[in-house]
């Protein structure tokens, strides 16, 4: 049988564990770093920290031990914070089969080096582009761990490969389509959450549906141009992993980013809503990866740089946002 | 000064009039059946029937002959329900003056002969495509009322005719975008009310934000479709006037459509739904025709064909949706 070792017992980590333990093709270990949550995990089919009360599929293991779950894997799949990528994936590497295709979950650009997490896993791991994976799309953690429907992306420039890992994540509520567009994948998945932290922002300042659908439309044009300069196709960021992840994300009150932004625009600063939130909103560490992104392939993303300007500068929301609506008069253009 | 007549006093009709009003740059006279309504705006900047308690630009004026509005008019601007157009139109045609341009706010596809509604206006006024536009986007109406930020797009084949209009109707709230594509900018408009029925329907039975997010990407990808096979730019739907008008109405609990639907997923019988809202879904209408104008031009748009099954043919909602969740595994493919 298939083995499926995921990497990070986060909120979702653990929910897409428990998709592929439901789809019942492949043995699912999960690997994480707190004792009591593995143990928990694995004795009482519970998250208790991010999913108390919800009962996990009790084929699922957990383990804190990397090399248990990592021996004759299979497929190797990476949920850990986007930032730690490369230092988690540096002690592990000598532990993953060489043979295995490894896939990531992460939703984030490396500070410092600008490189997306399929990048950072090709640097590190010395794989070929065929053997690394993307899931993406409208995946709100808690939801799919509850069982609701969802669609997803399963990308790799290896199109059997992405069918293989397609088969072994489809279940009843769970329903992957294959994409060979890695980059485009990537770049929505990553930039949505930028977006998201300012459509929290209007939310918190009380804009309504039009304003809010407005950000959304300019951020999915700025998203767009980004992703096809680094190569990807257009239609992957109209697709799930792009329009549709940005708005699951942009809706939901159970979005970290969108979450992060609403507290700022209600008037709170800066520190005081890093010292509120428990979790770390990775748009706000992203929005400076993406924008030195932009700005080495000549890209204009107003929204991100005003992301960047009220996140890192002390940029007043107010002013942010009066600026994006007050832009002169002129054509509407999109994409490239 | 220019002269606008907006020829509708329902809820958009009113809206656009006052952004009109506001942007200062022309005369607005609004033109309703309602003597009530008619006299209230003119007298007491109020519409009690739509927005109660806002107060209208007092320059706005109204009448309920449509005479009186059309004499001398610039620009002529048609806001009411799509079935009704052609019939209306027929009656104001001669007191329409010959150098107007003429403005559709309608969202809908002409029932019989799933007409968009600039052709209506064409067949009906005999006008060049050069002097008909349209005006759509994010556009919920009580919001605009309320002078709450959005953006639209104004679209006509001739750029100075859409220029000006872009001029007539800028506001510090409200900020329209030109495009000279009108098919896709009508497209994207009337089939959003039928993508906002099936999401209405969704969230009625108690699904997600992914779900929902999955259904507007998919919605949206249908819409696309539709409008190139009808000679659209795909750009145009990736903006205000497609993906921007279906968020803002998917997401608001204001829309009408989404409404009709939420209520059918609860449980309601298509003729208690009917008879208990007070205004048509457009969508509900609608969703025939754009159905026969997809069957004729050989585009597949399964979401709209559940929507026209649930709302003309007794499909239940659970079989239509889980239909929608269960098709076989395949790639992502988008638009065209």
């Amino acid at each position: 049988m298939t083995k499926v070792a995921v990497l990070g017992s986060g909120s979702w980590g653990t929910a897409f564990a428990n998709v592929v333990a439901d789809a019942g093709a492949a043995e699912v270990v999960v690997q994480g770093r707190r004792a009591s949550v593995v143990e928990a995990i694995d004795a009482r089919n519970e998250n208790p920290d991010y999913f108390p009360g919800i009962a996990l599929n009790p084929a699922l293991r957990a383990t804190t031990d990397p090399a248990e779950a990592l021996f004759g894997a299979d497929v190797v799949v990476i949920a850990v914070p986007s930032q730690t990528l490369r230092a988690n994936l540096t002690a592990w590497a000598p532990l993953v089969p060489r043979h295995a295709i490894v896939v990531s979950l992460m939703k984030g650009i490396e500070v410092g080096t600008s490189c997306r997490m399929s990048e950072v896993i090709a640097q590190v791991l010395q794989l070929p582009e065929g053997q690394i994976a993307v899931v993406s799309g409208p995946n709100l953690a808690r939801e799919i761990a509850e069982r609701e429907p969802a669609t997803a992306v399963v990308a790799c420039v290896d199109e059997d490969a992405a069918t293989r890992l397609q088969h072994i994540c489809k279940s009843a509520y769970f329903r992957p389509y294959t994409n060979t567009d890695v980059v485009g994948a990537e770049v929505g998945g990553a930039v949505k959450n930028v977006i998201a932290l300012a459509v929290g922002v209007a939310v918190g300042m009380g804009f309504g549906d039009n304003a809010k659908a407005s950000l959304i439309t300019r951020g999915l044009a700025e998203t767009v141009r980004l992703a096809v300069s680094l190569g990807a196709d257009e239609h992957t960021l109209a697709g799930l992993a792009g329009l549709g992840d940005l708005v699951a994300t942009c809706s939901s009150p159970l979005s970290r980013n969108r979450t992060f932004g609403e507290k700022l625009g209600t008037g709170m600063t800066l520190a005081e809503v890093i010292a509120e939130t428990r979790q770390t909103a990775e748009g706000v560490k992203s929005s400076e990866s993406i924008l030195a992104l932009a700005r080495a392939n000549g890209v204009d993303m107003p929204i991100t740089e005003a992301v960047v300007g009220m996140m890192h500068h002390e940029l007043p929301p107010a002013e942010a946002l009066l600026a994006f609506m007050s832009r002169s008069s002129k054509p509407e253009r999109y994409g490239v």
